[in-house]
């Protein structure tokens, strides 16, 4: 079977590029309410009955039985047996992958993950402590998108930050079991597990794994049953189910961003073998029909040339039809007036992956500002990033690179003010925090602080 | 009318202290169905009509009636003239605060919200360049809990992180208008708006202003209508309606934690005057009747003085009444076998403030691993954090600074990661990204990596 992949064909200067763009661009998480009321209903049974329920739903949806969690717990020999079956390739390049992931995110927590203080001028020491989080949960989806990649990119950064013990979930269902709401994988076999996800929890340090799945396990991580220990945060992509479950549990655990489908926009100014993007804008389509592969280019010939170029290596893919799809429905080649009005339409998408494909990437840089990731120069293609250059794959989709940052060792940190105020100190802030303290009307408070001054004034407004 | 404020005294050496402990300890935040569907509907409806339905939600819940938005819109003037009418005490602790506030998140955003990047030893550039959000949403709650000190803590380090709008806002519900599903306050009159919220706005550099609140507000922040702009992230306290539509929002914008009722820990080692440590847990218990105080002391002479101090000051508190109902049903005091031992239990209760009200704070401060913000030593009142000394006064609550950390700087920026591999990196790299990628399935990952090697080799499994 033969596939053609030709992304819609826009122009900045065509009058109605505004609307056509914007079509384009459109998409929105299904807010299925059907699925968000059986998540509020199994996280309110695993929180009740515990194991109970989480072997009741697994067996329901996942098609796995067995008489007590701990039977469905995995042990540190069965990663070191997954790791030492791969071939010598695969384990140097998993361990390599793991060491630069860990060497950049030793990087970042030097760059902005310590404790601060500093003392002002009447002695008062003010800072912050910043210390790891005590456990986290990381869930591993079963199925297609069983990645040991993601498994690195969110356990490295938690042992960075010092996190004590990381609990994986990861689901085993059995070969067309039922599904729905379930972990969303139906193609393992019952007692056929990933290998590969095992051989990385070995390489990352996981420290306990359970094979649960769906919202059943994001609510043993978050409340904690008899055998699976109560988490403080839980990360990690996973189903429509689950990510109504991450969500629901939000402020009984941390969790990080929901993913959407992944993206990469690519700035190129002609300077890049037209292979090369082509290929690039195939690794984003390969992952998910709905994934989105945008190119923005002010050289309407080497637009050309990049389309001859899918054309040309189209067939060549083993994922032909998912890169097809995810091309012809959502994405895009535009030509744009020039590099700077490129970097403008950039910041407009605020895409997950962007790649300045040009010999100056330098030049660019600074004019775009919203992007989970920027790889710089043609060398640059975003499957290093994704594997192995150091930092995280784990990054805002759907424009949410507005107001959200990759993965990283600050999400399993977390701060303390530091005050301590000095004798000196409480005169002057004293007399401040009374002040607007009694012009709240919270007269404790103001008292709190006048108690504190060397000449105790009267109360004002006293009961 | 007098009243008596005794919080329950428990014992670490008593054998029913576990359950007791946890008894007391018990909150959980309503999730009230109800809320939620009414909560959906409204973001559904102002989503879909914008100002149309912002009017009429402001004036169905909150009795205030307008034909658009724009008159419900305050102006620079309104916050100048509000300023220059106070006294000038006020204007001089609302610009003292709003100044050290200012100086702290600075030094903060120095320690760790900076660009940041290194070259490995083949060239490789990695690193993150750290960017502020664009424009940030401030909810300001109506009625008993409309603080002008929570508003410099949200829009101060906001501006200290870069943030061009900031945008407030503010609902001045009619009284005696219906509030359920509005803003939760019936206590303003018409045309009646908090004076020292517009001075506080003065100070704090709000951009704009809207005079609406609820769901609605929430609604018209994170969707954009007609004259409301849209913004990248929420933050600000809230009743329950506002919390649930931020919740639900979360996703099309960053919000901050959802807060529960405040919370003060003291460790006291007996060194500190009684008063001062009785006030201070009045600071607390005044705020809400759901507020939790909690002494945990290992000299139970001093717990008996600390009860007398309270006996003492409470009938000279304006606040007598929500003190005395904060303290009788949530306060507690613990005598523990140590002030190590104390440490221990205030990393399970993991509280929002956390006193060390000890000679030698930073014995004990190490010990320490869970708290929003810690104060040091007996002159360093919780009070005069919440106002002046420097760090913000948003902070986790409920035990969630587990995993979240006080409002900061660092919730008005994000970050990109920054990757340019030299071509040098692009043949080191390629080889293990691409035997990943092999690993995964993922051909066109692999083969970008491979394109970029010098030689080129030939596909693994190609169709």
């Amino acid at each position: 079977m033969s596939f053609t992949a030709v992304p819609v064909r826009l122009s900045t200067l065509d009058p109605n590029f505004e609307s056509q763009f914007a079509a384009r661009l459109h998409w929105a998480a299904d807010t299925d309410a059907a699925i968000e009321h059986r998540v509020a209903d199994i996280l309110a049974d695993v929180q009740k009955r515990g194991d109970a329920a989480v072997l009741a739903y697994t067996e329901r949806f996942d098609g796995l039985a067995a008489g007590q969690v701990s039977e469905l717990e995995l042990t540190q020999s069965d990663f070191k047996t997954a790791f030492d079956a791969l071939p010598v390739a695969q384990k140097a390049a998993l361990e390599a992958a793991a060491r630069r992931v860990r060497s950049y995110h030793e990087a970042q927590k030097k760059a902005g993950g310590e404790s601060w203080s500093y003392r002002d001028e009447d002695g008062t020491l003010l800072g912050q402590k910043v210390t790891p989080l005590d456990r986290v949960g990381i869930y591993v989806p079963g199925g297609k998108a069983a990645y040991p990649s993601s498994l690195i990119m969110n356990a490295v950064p938690a042992h960075v930050a010092g996190v004590q013990e990381i609990i994986m979930v990861v689901p085993t269902p059995v070969r067309g079991s039922v599904a729905t709401g379930g972990s969303g994988a139906t193609t393992a076999t019952r007692g056929e597990r990933n290998e590969l996800v095992l051989a990385a929890a070995y390489v990352a340090g996981v420290t306990r794994a359970f094979t649960i799945g769906g919202a059943q396990a994001v609510a043993a991580l978050a409340y904690g049953t008899e055998t699976v220990p109560k988490v403080d945060k839980i990360t990690g992509p996973g189903n429509a189910y689950v990510a109504s479950a991450k969500k629901r549990v939000f402020g009984t655990v941390g969790i990080d961003m929901i993913a959407g489908p992944s993206e990469i926009l690519v700035l190129a100014d002609g300077s890049t073998p037209a292979e090369w993007v082509a290929m690039d804008l195939f690794s984003q389509a390969e992952h998910d029909e709905l994934a989105q592969s945008i190119l923005l280019c002010p050289d309407a010939a080497y637009i050309e040339e990049v389309q001859r170029a899918i054309d040309r290596l189209l067939p060549t893919m083993p994922r032909a039809a998912i890169i097809a799809k995810s091309l012809n429905d959502r994405g895009a080649l535009i030509h744009t007036r020039s590099m700077e009005e490129a970097c403008a339409i950039s910041n407009r998408i605020a895409p997950e992956h962007l790649e300045i494909s040009s010999d100056d990437p330098h030049r660019w840089e600074p004019l775009l500002k919203h992007a989970g990731a920027i790889f710089l120069g043609a060398y640059t293609s975003e499957s290093l990033g994704d594997y192995c250059a150091g930092p995280n794959h784990v990054l805002p989709t759907s424009g949410t690179a507005r107001f959200s940052s990759p993965l990283g060792v600050y999400d399993f940190q977390k701060r303390s003010s530091l005050i301590e105020v000095s004798q000196a100190g409480a005169q002057s802030l004293g007399v401040i925090a009374a002040e607007m303290a009694y012009g709240e009307g919270l007269q404790a408070h103001a008292r709190a602080a006048e108690l504190r001054l060397d000449t105790v004034p009267p109360m004002r407004g006293g009961a």
